[in-house]
């Protein structure tokens, strides 16, 4: 696949489409697929009709009329190869809890629950029990239950780093909220305030890429010490997921008016963008991201603008308030020990609606291509 | 890993161990994690404490005293590979709802939505499609809506029968039921009568056994005409699993007294002992199952005890009622175009409690051992 190159690259420059993840064949598949399970909202029996449309970052059915049952589904993703290069699995549950509880947060639902699925290519009582381990601390974390879950064993569907090591962790997560208390991006006015809190890293996106930069086309290997990250490449790149649950939750008891909540991952801010209004959005600050992001954009001699679109560049979920609000949830973010920043503001002017500007890089950020580029 | 052999077997037999799936090591691996889990009931913020203990066919939480969302996740499992080799992938998609549905069928509960998750190889539009297509048409069956899903690209993670045509199909639904009139095998009495309802062929259970018989023993291809089935090796194997939402609704609507629900997938009617009371089973009569069990047996020189403990052999779905309520639900599941049969009934004999015994066959299946074995 080509797409349009506005921005001079690097010779031999490495993108998410070269490193084996296809969006934009993704974005057509997915495009095709959605009308026929949009019908599927009208074979719902009660309690299972889905109050939003497909694509936000979960969905919420409606199960009595008040209450609304919010519902997600994801995975760690390749990540769980980097568990399988360095050798330690217990943390990888942590991302796979992380992912679904944070989408929940995003309709403004508390999470309850969620249920994991391991597919394995052998089964290793070791290795799984390092994987219940970090679904037990993200559950604890999170205030969730897991009411059950499945291992399937499945050699000739399942493959990973080396013989016998490959797996998939998967989890559907279940929140409730209140039907008239859903937030969903509706009612933002223009300046708005955007407010961006720390990702503690990589999280859970961008793995292929990563993986392709550091071993493929570096050669590393996770155990290299790094000076810059002053840790070793395993431990930077399996660094757990932050779970935003208790932050969140406390944003969402106050009185501030929170007009939509981003869970950002693959994609990076333009996530945004999902909101139901159509609205545009001026970045004027972005925080200097972890270390990580830079000795991977130096080692792949990737582009500011292929960086803003795959990864969290430090920033892993966003809160758009209104102005009044913003002291109330930075304050929170800080009792939680979360650093946040106001990163700029909402807009409805019609030139910018459907836009990200990263004003410090000179970057735009179109939602319906999926890419940032040169203003 | 040895098991005790109590029946003699054909040299070169191929059972499910030596075939790739190791239940034993799996059941130490779910016990061993059982506990940990079991620890995030305590973690729950309210509406999401787990009414059941985990292995039941699904777990119940409690949302706010008196309603309970049921959830259950499962996948096609290595059904996936015969879709693949047939080329054809339209009915995949009713295994995955099907797997799950008919398990939330089993706590007394109505399915009313699914997400599901689908891991790719390679993304390849047409095939992702014809998924699809076997989802909207599973969701019509059994009235619920796909409010969500995930599809995740991860070529390292994913293998499948040709290279680039790996695929996981995972699924996760809910479903309602009131708390007080969740079914989880209790007040079963002395005789309560065992009602069996057919199965379609092999659903999506004992695949990795079955593949191993067909295509790595006797060499055959899917596209084989094979007499005794009417129709080829394929499309024996692809039929999709039944779901049954629709009789089981309908018994669950009437004044019978039903006991318990089992949905029959990997362990055959050992399923039958996960009831919450110690019951055990006395089946007296079991119908002859569809040929593709036949073929799979004489061609893997599998012993009955083996068959039975891997596959549904012909029995889907399981009720216990009270004697009076037999016939009404025998007439609901023919009104639904179900074959069903009296099998047998429930013991609370001391002797006979935590067994299935299948008198025609003179096996006794034993729920801690997981095992069928001579009398």
């Amino acid at each position: 696949m080509t797409q349009p190159e506005k921005q001079p690259r690097a010779e031999n420059a490495i993108t998410y489409e070269t490193s084996g993840v296809d969006t934009q064949q993704a974005e057509t598949a997915i495009s095709a697929i959605t009308k026929a399970v949009r019908q599927t909202f009208d074979f719902a029996a009660p309690g299972g009709r889905p109050v939003l449309d497909l694509g936000y970052f979960a969905n919420v059915l409606d199960l009595d009329g008040s209450l609304g049952l919010a519902i997600s589904t994801d995975s760690a993703g390749t990540k769980v190869l980097i568990a399988q290069r360095v050798g330690r699995y217990d943390t990888i549950g942590i991302d796979c809890v992380a992912m679904n509880v944070n989408d929940l947060l995003c309709v403004g639902a508390r999470p309850t629950s969620l249920v994991d699925y391991v597919a394995v290519e052998q089964l290793d009582n070791g290795i799984m029990q390092q994987i219940i381990q970090g679904l037990h601390e993200a559950a604890r974390q999170s205030h969730i239950s897991i009411p059950g879950g499945e291992i399937a064993q499945m050699a000739d569907c399942i493959r990973g780093e080396a013989p016998g090591s490959g797996m998939d962790l998967v989890g559907t997560a279940v929140g409730l909220v209140a039907l008239d208390q859903i937030i969903v991006g509706d009612g933002i006015n223009e300046g708005d305030v955007l407010i961006g809190m720390s990702s503690s890293g990589l999280h859970s996106n961008g793995y292929t890429l990563a993986r392709k930069v550091f071993f493929d086309h570096l050669g590393w290997e996770v155990d290299r010490e790094v000076s810059e990250l002053g840790e070793t490449l395993g431990e930077a790149l399996l660094r757990p997921t932050r779970i935003y649950v208790d932050p969140v939750l406390e944003m969402l008891k106050s009185d501030v008016s929170i007009k939509s909540l981003a869970h950002i991952t693959g994609d990076g801010l333009l996530n945004l963008l999902r909101t139901r209004q159509k609205v545009g959005f001026q970045v004027h600050t972005l925080p200097k991201p972890p270390a990580i992001f830079s000795v991977l954009q130096r080692g792949g001699g990737i582009s500011d603008a292929e960086m803003y679109r795959v990864f969290n560049m430090g920033i892993g979920f966003c809160v758009l308030v209104a102005p009044e609000g913003v002291d109330s949830i930075l304050a929170t973010a800080e009792e939680h020990g979360v650093d946040s920043w106001v990163l700029g503001h909402a807009t409805l002017a019609e030139e910018h609606v459907g836009h990200v500007q990263l004003l410090p890089l000179g970057l735009s950020g179109d939602g319906s291509s999926g890419t940032f580029s040169p203003e």
